[in-house]
């Protein structure tokens, strides 16, 4: 099993960060707009169970992601799987029907231009994600993938590399979780 | 929506069916083994909704299908959604792996051989499966695709063709429901 490891960050100012990544040697990759289509299941409250469902479109590629509870919040470690699927808007869409025809039902779309960052660090490879989200604003994730023994490692590398970047206070909170409380206020 | 409507009828014996369909004109199409492993839903009875829900896999190739409840009894009318997803067996484990984190369960996994033919007759496209099942022997499948307005046209056309092949007693079980029979007794 691989568990995705990750700190987010609200970055009320790119430059600093953008700069610091650059000296630390991070090597630009994509830039992408990623639309998630988020599902919710027929009987488990996910918002309580802390899992999550989605679809997530990039331009034509589609892909389903299933991410598991949380099992550490300090990093937001937790099971991720993912697979692709049939690309295509019309496949997306009709994937969307087949969860809905099984009882899940659409919660909401999160939008987002994502410039992607690989960055080797302290023997680790990072993916930073610096994010535009929609309704949201930008953030910065920090993200790396560990199997069950390197869990711990990864983490505190995670955490050394945000303190490099002066990032403090990490939100716990997803972006769907973030919309979903703008929407009700 | 497209709708699936077919027929299938057990084969005491091939021969006949097989030398009345290259009268009329079949080709033979692929001859292909298919893994179907089916799933359960969390709170839904499949069963008693006539839903199906399986991941197929033929060689690397797989597949997610989704069967709606069946509309009309006599020729198994349905709403069929079926998606590619990524390919290998490692893939189609990982699926089936989301689908119990969601609550899902696998029930059993049906296996065949599957020979392809296709025929145009009156005026319509014909997919014919001359199938072998483990554990349950020789079927004969008719099928086409159709949209609502076509529906009964198609119905009719199928009925039409089982007369030709002196077909009767429609076997209206599916392979999943025999098999769990035959595995009960």
């Amino acid at each position: 099993m691989t568990y995705e490891v990750e700190l987010k960050f609200r970055l009320p100012d790119n430059q600093f960060v953008l700069v610091r990544l650059d000296e630390l040697g991070a090597v630009a990759g994509a830039s992408q707009i990623q639309v998630d289509q988020y599902l919710a299941h027929p009987v488990r409250d996910f918002a309580t169970t802390d899992e999550a469902l989605r679809i997530r479109s990039i331009g034509d590629g589609n892909r389903i992601t299933y991410k598991g509870p949380v099992i550490d919040r300090a990093t937001k470690t937790r099971l991720e799987s993912e697979l692709t699927f049939q690309s295509g808007p019309t496949a997306a869409e009709q994937f969307a029907q087949i969860w809905e025809h099984l009882g899940f039902r659409r919660v909401r779309v999160v939008r987002k231009t994502r410039q992607l960052y690989s960055l080797r660090w302290q023997d680790r490879d990072l993916e930073i994600c610096l994010d535009q989200v929609d309704g949201l604003g930008a953030f910065l994730e920090i993200e790396t993938l560990a199997d069950e023994a390197e869990k711990t490692a990864a983490q505190q590398t995670i955490l050394a590399l945000a303190r490099e970047l002066q990032l403090s206070e990490p939100e716990q909170r997803s972006y769907l979780e973030m919309l979903l409380e703008t929407d009700r206020s």
